[in-house]
């Protein structure tokens, strides 16, 4: 079947969750959000491509750090309204210049953070 | 530092989305929603619970399929307005039977499914 960005469910603002993964570690990098045009310029251009909620932009992922992530696999849910790319990460992920955002574990009651910025 | 629930950032309803990974494997199973409460009651039981959006209601996953996560680690990521939870997961994670909800692939702009629901 023809993939169609507009056959995607988004919510009250045009958006979706976007999950990215490390398509070799299968680690998860972070969570941002894409509107219909966000999801045709990454499947097109195979880079991936996000709308950027407080800039209220599009945003190519890496386009001023260098930190890209290259589209690899692309995924959708079983509701049409959240979506995994799967991609090859150039550097850090995260904006702090730790691999991913997720590095804060919450263990006993506690906040651990889990690994150091990047060099 | 001291875990407090009400330190996360929710959206306008409250909510914020949570990715659920298979912790042995790393697939991305699922994404689903969570409130303070949820968080709070995922936290302190270690069965991962949801806010369901279509019920309004809390969801603890599993409750009625048997199909239940259990938390084995919590994670929040840089801007505190999203969520990682590893789980072991019991029997498919999907509605629909299948591992994973993510089973679609957009591979040249074709819809493929990556697997059939289990027995």
């Amino acid at each position: 079947m023809a993939f169609d960005p507009q056959s995607l469910h988004y919510d009250d603002k045009g958006l979706l969750p976007v999950v990215a993964q490390d398509h070799a570690s299968g680690e998860v990098l972070m969570v941002a959000w894409m509107n219909a045009e966000a999801v045709a310029r990454t499947v097109s251009t195979r880079k991936v491509t996000y709308w950027s909620r407080s800039r209220q932009a599009f945003w190519v992922k890496g386009e001023s750090s260098g930190h890209v992530q290259r589209l690899v696999d692309f995924r959708v849910d079983c509701d049409r309204d959240c979506l995994l790319v799967l991609v090859e990460q150039t550097g850090p992920a995260c904006h702090t210049n730790r691999r991913t955002c997720f590095y804060t574990a919450v263990r006993d009651d506690d906040e651990i953070e889990l690994m150091q910025p990047e060099a």
